[in-house]
């Protein structure tokens, strides 16, 4: 196991009827900043019950945040955060409206040009604090110290890390969940799967609790996330993916193990360029990252295998090429499309990626650095 | 699944030559009371290097706690603490050391007779903050709010919880598990693994990624636990048995499920009667009450039998059977003995105990108040 340095200070409020929480969370003389997206917030009643819980706190509003959060958007967000002097920040959506408002949020306290954090890993020193109401369990942001941000005049999409943005609280409401469309519960599955992966699927270092961690978690996911879209769906379905997207990305199965994030590099690419949703990316391209990259993850692929799918029969490659096509039945099984053809794009995309990848310095990925951008141009193309 | 509340804010430092991360987490200008057991950190070389990370900082020291620590050893160091206005306390050692600074350290600031927090359950109201430098795999109590104190002169042993004295760091270095008798590490396993047990065999509330995780703590004790007792014993077996120690009991995997703790009621009354390690106790209940209670955890314990020992085949009573038989024969594999008359105790233990729980008012125990005097006597009585 690697030396490891673990903490995570967001305190969760999880079930129904948690949302009445941010009222004790939030200091009673803060000015707060609600920040929320298309207004989904609206037609389910996450807002009246934030609404109704800040009854008595001093409340602004900043909406319109969108999927993939740009640096515009959040800066304007920015000039109102420093116009009316916000001192919290309250977060009411899924991965996209938490990590605006971490940006925000450190943007708005930082000196100097903000694209800076983005772009050149710039120290963030403070940040206003934050909070969350989870509406879409998925990239687990409510309760980690990262965030991803796109400027849409440059295609670029980039992630920056502080502990100042680590949310103080986050509300997980299962029952959020019920309004959800299956799109947004399709992705949501996928990422915290994916999420799982990128730190599970190395090399191994014997940090066994971990595995089982991670296994548990993707296993929770296989036997929980088909039944969202049937009538098996209750609030104890919803609340197991829920708390499965927070542990695949908290900080602890990553704590002490070699991570990935190859397949999360290249699928930013492609959603900054091609306007994919985030996890129809990582379902295209993480299946040929298993395949192209399977003499160094060849350990872990085939603990995989048998662990989580009970793949124990044949030789190694005739196991992994059973893994494979079950991982992308299962994305299948959450109505997640694998092919860069599903969504009409052809062999054009491989050039541009690749393009891409190279401008952002992305040359070699991974936990070894051993994604080359060959390797990345194979699994490209394996994936059209 | 359940309502729950979490949050664990204890930095953790996990990993060889960690030690010295104490210079970082305690302010330079605070008194430091270092505590500790009897002096096995002296001859293991660990007191050497907290004193070393310490040589800038006002450092007195309090040593003598002992096994099963005491109200009465306690209130010694809060007199040291209050004569010498100390402001952080680091403990150095296992559970009991950990456990008797956190009494330290909330009886230090408390208005009135600090045995009232542990007979009568009065608020901690502020605590002098702590750290932790963890020698012995055990308790958990390296980053969780929860102490057990005995009072010497009436054979109580009774706990107490307060998020003041949760620690604000833990080192885990698990080097320092080398120079551990077999004893302790027999203790640390067993006690690591009932933890889970605690928090795990209760009922099904469709908690499933509590259940993975719980299912992947006893997997990798079982897996681990025995290789310290070989020469397959490394600093990676030490590490992964040291973080299953800390994961079991540090509020996460009890977090939305119903939790137990009657074995452990009843562990508590013979270690303060009789003497025994806290964990040799939980190893004699543990077996009986899960045959005792066997229908009303039924579910969970055929979960347990088929996930954790891969026991799928006949009815369920003899799966049952099994499954206790190997949970029993697992203590053995880890030098922890499993009966009264391994130490000597006859049927005069099993009055004595059943007095000294219902003097406690432990009359209805376990996740559902099920287990009576009665059934407690049972237990007792098949587990001479």
């Amino acid at each position: 196991m690697l030396n490891f340095s673990f903490s995570n200070k967001t305190r969760i409020h999880f079930g129904t009827q948690q949302i009445a929480q941010v009222s004790n969370e939030i200091p009673l003389d803060a000015k707060v900043l609600i920040t929320y997206g298309g207004g989904s917030i609206k037609s389910n009643g996450v807002y009246d019950q934030v609404i109704s819980a800040l009854s008595e706190h001093t409340v602004f509003e900043f909406s319109g945040i969108e999927p993939n959060p740009s640096y515009e958007t959040s800066m304007k967000a920015v000039a109102l955060v420093k116009q009316e002097s916000i001192d919290y920040i309250l977060a009411v959506g899924g991965g996209s409206v938490i990590d605006a408002s971490k940006f925000i949020a450190a943007a708005a306290l930082f000196n100097g040009e903000p694209w800076d954090i983005l772009s050149k890993g710039a120290t963030v020193e403070a940040a206003i604090p934050l909070g969350a109401v989870l509406t879409l369990p998925a990239t687990g942001s409510e309760s980690n110290s990262g965030a991803v941000i796109s400027k849409l005049s440059t295609k670029d999409k980039l992630p920056f890390l502080s502990a100042h943005v680590m949310p103080q609280f986050a509300v997980l409401d299962p029952s959020v969940m019920n309004s959800l469309p299956n799109r947004q519960l399709s992705n949501g599955i996928v990422d915290a799967f994916i999420h799982t992966t990128e730190q599970y699927l190395t090399y191994d270092v014997n940090g066994k609790l971990q595995d089982r961690f991670a296994e548990g978690i993707l296993l929770t996911l296989i036997e929980e996330g088909p039944k969202l879209f049937t009538d098996e769906k209750t609030d104890d379905v919803n609340g197991n993916v829920m708390w499965s997207a927070t542990q695949a990305l908290n900080g602890l199965i990553g704590s002490g193990v070699p991570q990935d994030w190859a397949t999360h590099m290249i699928g930013h690419e492609i959603t900054a360029t091609y306007k994919l949703d985030h996890a129809q990316t990582l379902a295209i391209v993480l299946p040929r990252m298993m395949w192209e990259m399977r003499e160094t993850k060849q350990d872990k692929l085939l603990q995989y295998a048998s662990r989580v799918w009970g793949i124990n029969e044949g030789d190694t490659e005739s196991r992994i090429k059973a893994v494979i096509e079950k991982t992308e039945q299962f994305f299948h099984s959450v109505q997640m499309k694998t092919r860069f053809s599903d969504y009409q794009l052809g062999e054009e995309v491989v050039d541009v990626i690749i393009e891409q990848l190279e401008r952002h310095g992305m040359t070699q990925l991974g936990e070894k650095q051993l994604v080359t951008l060959q390797h990345s141009r194979n699994i490209l193309t394996a994936s059209l």
